[in-house]
């Protein structure tokens, strides 16, 4: 396909100006300070999205790209001038600004869970906190959607799923976003043709109630389809009426298809899907259309497709825009990016704690790695947080295969629990940039398709149940919870 | 302020490829059926987001913007030519297009109901098609935002509003469009930085928790930030304990502030906000900082700060995120575009409808004008949907002063009231484009903000409650009643 890329950075959003206003102020601050020293700051998350006992990590080549290219244009420059509000010294600095440090990362399409740094950025302070709101723009929003398709394609089962969201989008990105997002998700194809050439997504479409309404009448207007493009054509049957109407025109220019060595659709797109969908398989297999498929549309999520799944309601695949590229009632995946060490004035790495009255909402402090437990069938178990040195691997905590450990509650609670590890756990934060270039390849979005549905399978199907699952175990180690419990108690000691 | 520009259509999201991939194949078919003749759609919507009493419609000059550069690149056809889907002679017709027709629209910040064309498309069908999703994404989303934070504005009265949702918006134009948007609705100011530049809007921000963890103590951290900026620093108090410490550090550094003549304010962003702001209330003015004010922020929302300006609580300003540029449980505004009218093959524009076997979702047809009708104090007491005809204003209604009218349910139902027009009725669409140029001007983003703030201004109250508001009346004429049942009854007898 012509001019692929995955990534919805455009030129616009290039500029360094996307960021909060006070990232830029404090930054002035750290900067006539002498207080630009290296820190080390986490995203992670406190709740998965829509009620449910996952997460999907999207959006990392996004921002990678994003990050290579984040600049302050002299224009950019000229504007933050003109608020009277910045020392020119600063602003000399801001026009060399770019970012010089390391990324790590778990793969994009990864199966997270709350409480773990999806994300590590080690810099220095002021471009940590510069990129503050690109990191969380963009993997909050990929991953809100990713989410939430993986959880529609777990409702469809082997039914296909076709992201149609563009018209109720948040924002042209957010349409563009949503359909790469969708995708690694488990959406099989998208009608944002944009998206189709950007990404490399398939682009898949039917027919619109106003291609209907310009012609005479149905018949008409199924058979003109038909001979634009006879290969496969998918007729939306609720114009006038489904029954009455609809599926008979649909029958009777279908025929026609299937005589030239093609074959058919019908889209419902209004009314009771579980009664209409049984009423119209049944007047296709008696028309001997055996093989005509039927696509649903109208405003659906993962919970109906699994109501009208579960009562074996006939439908090969799925339409699905508003509630999957908006999240629907749950519009925002609630990522938070934290300061977990912090450089002293002598050069020495310290990690820092943000305290709260509400024990969930106590950061967990310094640099973490997390492992991930399989048993021996390759089932996931566990995720365990535990101390990590970039600088030194010899200080890095290792979590190694066949012995017994204690892991605790991450709120560092008197919750733990002892587990043998029967495989070699695997190590999920990746270095995918240092030095400000980025080291590791980027995956095509395929490939992250594939690995998000090969690590959901992973999974236990409690964790995936859609309401009320089972909370899958994110553990902090013994030597972690006790630099927790240090930090907790240095800080009440100076209150 | 420099480089102001109004609009976020950004240079990607100028490719035609930003269509739903049938009106692409449908187009073809109308290409290849030589059916590409003249048609009208209309953009309207079917409920109020948010349960609310009434819409602001946004996006306007963003449209515009974007449908005066919507064209297929060249590599934008080689995709489409690599799809194989496609004819030569309609792939060489995508080559040329641009939108040649007329567009009609409300004033952008108008406040708006159900049923109302928003905005009318008259041009070829094809050109109609192509637009469809451009016109839907950027108008659904910007209508949501505005009147999401409208609805908030008016929930905070007297208080100011920060719009801080950067971090959490749908992807990076989920961001920036969702500031030009709440600012619409009446927000303040943003955090965003780059929205300040692109759209002139004031760029507000506090400190971060990392600003004060970055410190040996609280105290440290206010006093430096005040050296740095000593006109009127907000001082985050809640890091360690709000009362016990933050509104005491804040006293001290703010005492110094306001020694050498500035003012500071402080920003509760956990805890009770009633309870905290009383407090904080008290101990301010009890150690003379009378001017100081209380900033509040924490996933706030229209209902949130209504129960507490209604507590009188003493709060200033509000940072607002999350709820308002996301509009959170309710995350679409469910605008429609649907063809209106068609020229049939002997050049006559014919009203085409929409039949649905519910009543609400069938169409009213035909080109139509909103008339406004207010009463002698210019209060608005209706507006009415009746017959306008753009090539021959002789055969449009005119709804003219001083004579008592009958008027109808929109549903063409039996429902129905009759006014007396004590003031002249004023026609809400107005052309802005015509042979595919603009020719209205763009106001300022202050004078649509402006014009939103007074439009509201001149709705009874009880529209505008948050919850269970007054149902604001939209009628139809006599007129446009019998055509409608007209088509419904052509409709009906030929089933």
């Amino acid at each position: 396909m012509a001019n692929q890329i995955s990534s919805p950075c455009s030129v616009q959003e290039r500029s360094a100006l996307f960021t909060d206003f006070y990232e830029l102020t404090m930054s002035q601050g750290d900067w006539l300070k002498n207080k630009n020293r290296r820190a080390v700051f986490e995203m992670f998350f406190r709740r998965n999205p829509f009620k449910g006992g996952f997460s999907v990590f999207a959006g990392l080549e996004t921002l990678l790209d994003c990050v290579k290219t984040f600049r302050f244009s002299d224009d950019d420059i000229q504007y933050l001038h003109s608020l009277k509000f910045f020392n020119e010294g600063f602003l000399d600095y801001l026009k060399d600004f770019k970012f010089t440090g390391s990324i790590y990362a778990m793969d994009e399409g990864s199966v997270v869970f709350p409480h773990e740094p999806l994300l590590r950025i080690d810099s220095t302070l002021i471009e940590c906190q510069i990129l503050e709101g690109l990191v969380l723009n963009t993997i909050n929003f990929q991953s809100l959607i990713a989410t939430k398709t993986a959880r529609v394609k777990l409702a469809a089962g082997e039914g296909g799923i076709m992201e149609f969201g563009l018209r109720r989008a948040q924002g042209q990105d957010g349409a563009l976003s949503a359909s790469r997002a969708s995708f690694i998700g488990g959406a099989d194809g998208t009608s944002n043709t944009l998206a189709g050439k950007q990404f490399g997504i398939k682009v898949m479409g039917t027919m619109a109630h106003a291609w209907i309404m310009s012609f005479a009448n149905e018949e008409d207007a199924f058979r003109t389809y038909a001979e634009v493009f006879p290969n496969n054509p998918v007729f939306l049957i609720d114009t006038y009426d489904t029954l009455k109407s609809g599926v008979l025109n649909a029958i009777k220019v279908g025929k026609e298809v299937i005589a030239h060595g093609g074959n058919f659709g019908v889209r419902l797109d209004s009314g009771d899907m579980y009664y209409l969908s049984k009423k119209v398989r049944e007047m296709l297999d008696e028309a001997g259309c055996r093989n005509a498929t039927i696509t649903v549309s109208n405003d659906l999520d993962e919970r109906i497709i699994s109501t009208l799944t579960s009562q074996g309601a006939p439908i090969n695949s799925w339409g699905v825009g508003t509630q999957m590229v908006t999240g629907g009632s749950d519009s925002a995946f609630t990522g938070v990016y934290k300061m977990m060490c912090l450089e002293d004035g002598n050069g020495n790495l310290k990690p820092t704690i943000k305290f709260s009255d509400n024990p969930e909402k106590t950061t967990t402090p310094a640099i973490k790695q997390i492992w991930r437990i399989y048993d021996k069938t390759g089932m996931t178990q566990a995720d365990i947080l535990a101390i990590d040195d970039p600088d030194n691997s010899d200080n890095s905590e290792k979590l190694d295969c066949c012995k017994k450990e204690c892991f605790w509650h991450p709120s560092a609670d008197y919750r733990h629990f002892y587990q043998t590890l029967d495989t070699a756990p695997q190590p999920l934060l990746k270095k995918c940039m240092e030095g400000g270039k980025q080291i590791s390849q980027n995956p095509s979005l395929s490939e992250v398709q594939d690995f998000c549905k090969k690590e959901l399978q992973t999974f236990d199907a409690s964790y995936k149940r859609l309401l009320n699952p089972h909370i899958f175990k994110v553990a902090i180690t013994t030597k972690l919870r006790t630099l927790k419990l240090d930090l907790i108690k240095n800080f009440l000691g100076d209150l």
